[in-house]
């Protein structure tokens, strides 16, 4: 094998997988691997070491090979500066362009390692001198669209080294590292508790929590529960759509939930003029906020979230009613609305929405802690795929999820920090 | 009881499920009914006449049951013209207005009943006296986005008849009558072979096929059949998202489908990069059409869309890479493309996408026959019971389906129409 | 259409959806129908009547036809007396065997129509001429394994009417009528609070309620609310498998629930030695009763049945460890003792299996109220589509359904009837 | 931590993962380890060995820790000989027994590492000093049910050794080393092909192929495809249920496929009659080989067993209707003659049935190959995270995944060994 290259790999390397993985692309791509030095950490908190000479009997082979080390952590020996070509075009990359992963990334610019910005996966990667006049260069991803001809991006994946996630030492509660699977075997009401416990602590911590929710968290009969976490304070931000919203505010323009739970039950047209109706009224109001001022909308999710100063997010979708004057039906510009949601958030709950959810985690670095939950394991399964390393996936019945989770997560608010004790 | 009123209702109301229906509707909601005149057709080609006084004990459940009885057909006995109030500002309608359902419907104006043009559930429903100068009134179907201040809205749906779908006196064929359900039990490969023959029907008839994608079209390796449909001209419009063409486009500039199947079987990540590169050069190029013209792109489903010039709409969404400048990214904008492709469909295949599916539905009257087939139940479920009459739900695998029913439609093509024997 | 015969129907034979059924089968089947006399309930309790001659091209297509309407109610103008043929062997029916259903039936016998007994669908019908000496005539249904050589089997569906279910003139509550789908768009909590209102109303009536129950039932950590349920005495009849049995003991036996907690979130190989110690130490005991009173079983569902006196069932599968000693591994064996429960039931409900539901549901007159639960809406559906006439489907997590249930159940008795508020 | 204990480890026990679950094994459980030594292999070919101290504040935390490391392969220094206790009674097992693993085992008896034979999971380990009188010792797996009252069986893990199945050297081709997931993401046919080519290569290599079927496999339409695979000799063992078989036979039994297929098309009621009487029809010849013998049935899956001599087990469960006389209704016979087939088998094809593909599940060594193939995802992870470390899972629809196997295994045979060309 007359292709070569040495790479250095270092970190938990060994009980985080990245070795299995390593020595594992190694093979199957039909190379072969010679290890020069492997220092193993003797103890929990010793990390390991290993440089290794990886060749293959051609050269495109070699760079497929290296391309899943480097993916997995793995860094050339003696690595070089970050290549850099400039854009020909805007939206337009130069060949061989950097594609990015979801974590966290540095490129060696100048003989010195930098961070690389607004982590997110399968954007360019563009590295600009000195933006802050004197500040020295700074590096950032940047999806197609936001590509600017002269735009310098990074080519080639020598001078870009990534940091896969790690083992936590320590337990690491609720949120297992790395499950892939849903854990269905497991006991609902308790997954339910550690969430709750997860979604206490980070908001004890001044966290983010950011709730991406479909339409069914309304039409099961959850959206009660989902308004009282956001008026106790537990949502920072909601990324949800035009039928979340307009399903949530038609139970509160059209009174009672008793008379909404009647006709659900009872209409086989499902009351669908309803719901036009109320985004014409919510229309004739000129949003969503000035319906809540004047009076038109007093209780439900949206309600809460205007009174709340919540940052929400209604993306447009193709299958949207109306839609609401408060929707962005620009896929682009709501796809930027919800990427600034998503890296600002420390947890994210995905709650019956496939379309929504998958959106938001195609933004999302793979160090955020996410809670997904549907009745569709397929569902899950998918959106644990797409990268966090730190996931809880529970195939659950979010009519009685989003319930019990508000009862956990405001039981000891009840007894400690409220005095109406409505929950 | 001391509400009431008259209603009748005629055609196959027995056979067709209406008057089981009708007679549901007054039970369930609380209601009387006394049947004046029940003429029953006494074999298969006579239709029935059913006149009943409706009654309640209060004006809300009376009107509650008109609702469904309209639905189902029934008509008030001597109806009045329909009643118009002007919309009060764009986007929004009067109080109590009409609601459509996808049934083919009439209004009484002047006394005279005219049919509604566009049919298409959820929308207003617009009287215009003269459009045409001297030509009489038209009514049209209208989304609330469509609206315009002053537009003759009907409201109450007195002066209103809608035609629910009956059961066709012969057989029907493939397309099995309000089935309702999915028929999981029966043998795979007859279905197929029955799509196949009512797409060669429809196709030999001068119809209209549209074919609705999802990207796991391409994912299970059902492209190139896909293609060979597109290329044998049976398929007349194609709407389908940004990921679905990126795919495909994808499998074309990256050369041979060998090269593409190794791929995919091999790269753990699943080769982004490629999706990415191939949507940078198609925005290079100028669009798709341009890159088929300038010899970029020269297989696919893509391409034979291009060459075929089938009417392609593809739709955004906030889970897009990139997108294609092809792509349509306003939801506004996209719906209305996939209303007018929709409208002009005889028949419609629905494959491996709930997101387009949805959104095609929501504009088809219930007359159009469709054909749904997903590897997920629940997915054909909630397509069916958006309403077509004529409807086939297949679970199945896509990546198998496709490929047997272009084996199915074209192996008598091979035989009588077709020289070069590609299938 | 030389082939002809006359057939009546009556009952609510419109609103039941019964005429549509027949003159659909008639249709179908390439038949013809000639109404002679239509009598149409004029008001909701008034009955309907048909009489019609049903032709056919031959006698084949219209023996088809007569058997659909057979199954649908119609029954043939002047009916003779069943046509009986004895049974050529043990287990072997004669030829031209009468296929039961599972609604109530009648056989025409000596002129006089008897009540056959133990309806179930699938059996052969057997008329005793006098069984009980002096008595006159009994007709039972009977399954193939039980049939003796000399069994007077009716043969042919004439002198046989079946009585398929109606719509109930008043609403029906909770269980709709030949719903068919599965509702998964309504509130969760709603539906499970109307599912716990039938089961308060069935006991408050005197009632028999049968639970059908799966593994998942415990490992979702939802034991302990069905053992509440049945301390509470809201459980007459449970059938369940080895593994139900096994896993709930297993609780029991190695301590507090705390400690299964913490070891099924922990433990990669899922205790399956505790699992196997469960029953080895069960068949050292003598069995779970003898477990019980030698107080090694303390807790759980099992021990509450025990100490409850319900009726259990555990009936053995080849995927079973063990089994245990009160596992009925014989096929025949079990579902005989399965039968019994089944045909004492009011009310049945099934949580999270196929299995034993399946096998349960194949015993049912189509009369039972029915609840099915499992998080697979193919396994609602399949179930729902067995017959029960009155059924709910549920779509959602058996972890979180059986103790919401519970406690809706429970909620009132823990204020009126008991005094240790256990609950 | 006061308590510890040293272990060795050794093979390729970082590419096969080994290492990261013992790592995180100790720490998830709250231990702590000192790797006293750890040689890398430091290419492809080499293997690695590695001892390090656990230890943990408790000896039951120890014990737990260790116990984890022994099932994946870990090793005390200096074993002792296993400890061996007699079963106090018949199907009793003393006090912390040994459960095996379904990797290959070793015990150390009399300072020699014998082999244990019959590898099954979830069993008792009994070693026989000298069964075969004066050929030294003997250990098998023994199921609970089989346990004989002074049978010596192994307690505790010390003396015994468990090889998890290694990532193969070289690729594997189409069976995946743990892969774990299910690819629904690859392309359909390419992956059929892959299972194709694994078959054609078994029956090669003189290898058993055992098949285990649902009744969808006939419903689907899929009967005749698996018919040609049994004649052509793909087929050594057949695992299924009454159902299965029965609606096999009443394909044969009723005559052309054509009229079959009528019938299932058309009929609302199933054709259940024609089961029965099936049932009842084989249970009058005495049963499935006197049928095929008597001339009654001709054609079919169980025809082609009967003539090819295939090892076929028809195991009983409580949903069956009958059963046939070749149907074991005994579940603990019928799990004994399923584990004699699956100890039989090299590849094992799982062809949508749950409960049948558990059993069998239940009974293969970790080594063995197996195909899992089902509609309903959950129901493929289920099996697939069952064991095997050599697995193809596919979510794709029987009724076409038969007929195009069948297609692919027999396209070359047809050109090459046969001369009917019925292929």
């Amino acid at each position: 094998m007359s292709h070569a290259r040495t790479v250095e790999i270092e970190g938990h390397i060994i009980d985080s997988g990245t070795m299995q993985r390593c020595f594992g692309a190694v093979m199957d791509l039909g190379g072969s691997f010679d290890v020069e030095r492997f220092d193993v950490g003797t103890h929990e908190e010793a990390e390991s070491y290993c440089r290794m000479q990886v060749s293959a009997d051609d050269e495109e082979t070699l760079q497929a090979i290296l391309h899943e080390l480097h993916q997995n952590g793995a860094v050339l020996e003696n690595p070089s500066d970050v290549e850099l070509v400039a854009a020909p075009a805007d939206k337009v990359v130069p060949p061989n362009f950097y594609s990015t992963t979801n974590h966290p990334t540095e490129v060696l610019y100048d003989g010195e390692w930098i961070d690389v910005e607004r982590i997110e996966m399968d954007c360019a990667l563009v590295v600009d001198p000195d933006p802050d006049e004197g500040n020295g260069p700074r590096a950032y991803t940047r999806v197609l669209d936001a590509v600017e001809e002269g735009d310098m991006v990074a080519t080639d994946q020598s001078g870009i080294r990534v940091h896969p996630p790690e083992r936590p030492r320590s337990g690491g509660g609720a949120f297992g590292f790395m499950q892939g699977g849903v854990s269905s075997e497991r006991p609902s009401e308790s997954t339910i508790r550690e969430v709750a416990a997860a979604l206490r602590e980070v908001k004890a911590d001044g966290g983010n929590v950011m709730v991406v929710a479909g339409p069914a968290v309304i039409h099961s009969g959850a959206g009660e529960a989902l308004a009282r976490l956001v008026e106790a304070g537990y949502v920072d931000a909601l990324s949800a759509g035009n039928g979340f919203a307009t399903h949530d505010l038609e139970r509160s323009l059209y009174g009672t939930s008793l008379g909404m739970d009647v006709e659900t039950l009872e209409h086989p047209r499902k009351g669908h003029k309803h719901h036009i109706w109320t985004i014409s009224e919510i229309i004739r109001a000129g949003g969503i906020e000035a319906a809540v001022e004047q009076g038109k909308v007093t209780e439900g999710v949206m309600y809460q979230c205007v009174e709340n100063d919540v940052d929400t997010v209604l993306a447009g979708s193709i299958r949207d009613d109306g839609p609401l004057p408060d929707t962005i039906t620009d896929a682009v510009e709501a796809q930027n609305a919800i990427r600034d949601q998503a890296h600002d958030a420390d947890v994210v709950l995905m709650l019956a929405t496939l379309l929504h959810s998958v959106a938001v985690g195609n933004c999302l670095p793979s160090t955020t802690k996410t809670v997904c939950v549907d009745i569709n394991p397929a569902t899950v399964t998918q959106l644990l795929d797409r990268g966090s390393a730190q996931a809880i996936g529970m195939v659950t019945d979010i009519g009685t999820f989003v319930p019990t989770l508000a009862e956990f997560v405001l039981e000891d608010d009840g007894e400690s920090h409220t005095t109406d004790g409505d929950v």
